[in-house]
């Protein structure tokens, strides 16, 4: 198998490259920031541990949530009594597995009404002048400041992790679709016709004691399917439109009634509040604004209406809302428990069969949770964020 | 016009009826409990009135949401503050109105933790032994009782609301579909084919100074899509599957984890509860359980599912659920404000259109808002249920 400590992986990016193995230790499928994540966390715990990623489409993966996930790091979204598991999330962030474009950067969380440590937006704004020309503080007069908060691409994160963990030595199939069977995978090695049609060009069963199902909004479905186990999560369809007002180096991330604007190529990428999860069997449509079809959806849009006076921009040319679904990046979204606001999580569905979800809170919670399944699966106690 | 006090209305049911009429002073789009309420307060309120309801259907309308309705009122769904309200209500449906297959059936509304004024269930199913088959009181030890809760029949309520209208002077157009127009309404009388097409038979424009919507669940979908009105009314899709465990007069209304179950024809209609707005474009589907094909969508099945301990015939076949969603009876639920716990209301949209939604509590509340509706039409200041 060769996979031993010290020696790299082996990386199949076609089917024109032969795939003869029939047996790991641990298969992950998918290779977006959990998924990565926990193979880098699980080769550096466990170096002999054979491991297999198998992804569908590259590395990083350009569909799932991870690339359109904003990247925000902030104290605001760790649970209670989880603030140190979320510095341990930054210090990876910030430089421990290499380049993640991570910047420090303060988030201004707005307010209509009184909450604790907010302090005058008007007194807020004169220190971040940045972000005066996007607020109107008489309809947000307060104003929380998270100082430490920071930005950073979990696109880069899954590609950090992903190339760490070849190097550790975890083998990597790439366009690759997996299924959950008895005892392992079934792993359809995907090509594309001279017509442009994504077809299976050959199938592998692979066994496996465990299984880790990294594959965001689609791992209930696939644990659902594949092993007929009921699971209660959900997933939203999530739509970044982007807002072209300028942004710097120095613009603080800005936060209100949900929304989250976060200073991205110059301008802002427009992260909505996920409100609840989207009933199954739900094709994400755009919707219309003063009856003219737009490209985001309905719900997003009254978000975005109900926030047009406290926040001015949102009502001039600078939103792009496209004019069909196509023209606003989007990703369906994992939500841990069919809940908007929970943090990420594992679960095993099955025996050896585990379930990794991000979610919503992935940028601040999601490689601890990663890591603290590969310390599971490598049966190491102890979490590096924990007090000695 | 000839719609003055003391004369009965016209009833136009099919397009062999000539309609002639090019002006009204208020016209009511829907013959749901809400819009037949109205009319039937605005006709007694304002016998001058020259009022004309219109309906796609028949009377009652056989598709929206008032013929699915649970038809439970209870203390429990008023807001605080409004029991008076309820309580007129509770007048109209006990006799007021005419038949409504009213009947006193208390509700026992069931928790797993304790809750205010609630009592054992044990204790409190000992008064109610018909209930008993249906529970288990370890897993819900604490009932709350309302002895005041009646059931009646929505779909009564609207034919005799209507029929009444109808007999205080308004003129009803049935198989009628309307459009808002600029000053008034375009109705687009409907007839059937030999091929069993609905399609319009001719158009009317018809004037009228105030248009009340009272299409449901269609109804901001209307002011939208004729007036160019922005609301934030939602909807839901709500299936009422059957439970069939045997039920009589006395057995009474069993509410847990926000399911509604409601004796009916002998067995039981289940009425799961609305978490949140579907997104738009939504198409209702039916979900799988353990692999197979089943009427009931998705969302409604975990919340079946998570009860079934509690409510252990839930996991018999006694359970209706279907094959695919035509066997399961569904309707969409209008959500004003978008809310699933909010009151019926009414909204001026525009000059002279008033929007009127039921929603999830119009069991309770909503012949009370068609009459606030009808008053505020009338000119007419003070309402029946407050106090001198």
């Amino acid at each position: 198998m060769g996979t031993g400590a010290g020696r790299a992986g082996r990386v199949w990016a076609h089917v024109g490259q032969a795939f003869t193995e029939a047996e790991y230790d641990v298969v992950i499928l998918g290779a977006g920031r959990m998924g990565t994540a926990c193979a880098l966390f699980l080769r550096r715990l466990a170096p002999g541990v054979r491991l297999l990623i198998a992804e569908r489409g590259g590395l990083p993966n350009e569909e799932g949530a991870t690339i359109l996930a904003p990247g925000v790091w902030t104290l605001l979204d760790a649970p209670p009594g989880r603030e140190g598991e979320a510095r341990w999330v930054h210090a990876q962030v910030a430089g421990e597995l290499g380049d993640t474009q991570f910047r420090p950067r303060a988030l201004l969380d707005l307010h209509a009404g009184v909450v604790p440590g907010a302090r005058s937006t008007t007194a807020t704004l004169a220190r971040f002048p940045e972000a005066a020309p996007l607020i109107d503080p008489a309809a947000l007069p307060f104003a929380r400041v998270d100082e430490e908060a920071v930005t950073y691409r979990p696109g880069s994160v899954a590609l950090a992790c992903g190339q760490g963990a070849v190097r550790a030595g975890a083998d990597l199939l790439l366009n690759t679709h997996a299924h959950l069977v008895r005892g392992g995978v079934r792993l359809d090695r995907l090509t594309v016709t001279n017509t442009h049609e994504v077809v299976t060009h050959e199938t592998h069963e692979v066994r496996a004691g465990v299984v880790v199902v990294a594959l965001g909004a689609d791992g209930p479905h696939a644990a659902e399917h594949d092993l007929g186990a009921h699971t209660a999560h959900g997933r939203a369809y999530r739509q970044t439109p982007r807002l072209n007002v300028p942004s710097d180096d120095w613009t603080p991330t800005l936060r209100a009634g949900g929304l989250t604007l976060r200073p991205q190529n110059g301008g802002f990428t427009l992260i909505p509040p996920v409100h609840h999860r989207d009933p199954q069997g739900y094709l994400p449509t755009g919707g219309r604004l003063t009856g003219v079809p737009v490209g985001v959806r309905r719900e997003t849009l009254e978000d975005l209406i109900a926030l047009m006076d406290a926040l001015p921009p949102l009502a001039t040319e600078a939103l792009e809302v496209g004019r069909s679904l196509a023209d606003v990046p989007g990703a369906w979204l994992a939500l841990p428990g069919g809940r908007a606001d929970a943090p990420p999580l594992h679960e095993e569905v099955a025996p050896g069969v585990h379930l990794l979800l991000g979610g919503p809170l992935a940028d601040t919670l999601g490689l601890s949770v990663a890591y603290d399944l590969a310390a599971r699966v490598a049966g190491v106690e102890g979490r590096p964020w924990e007090e000695g």
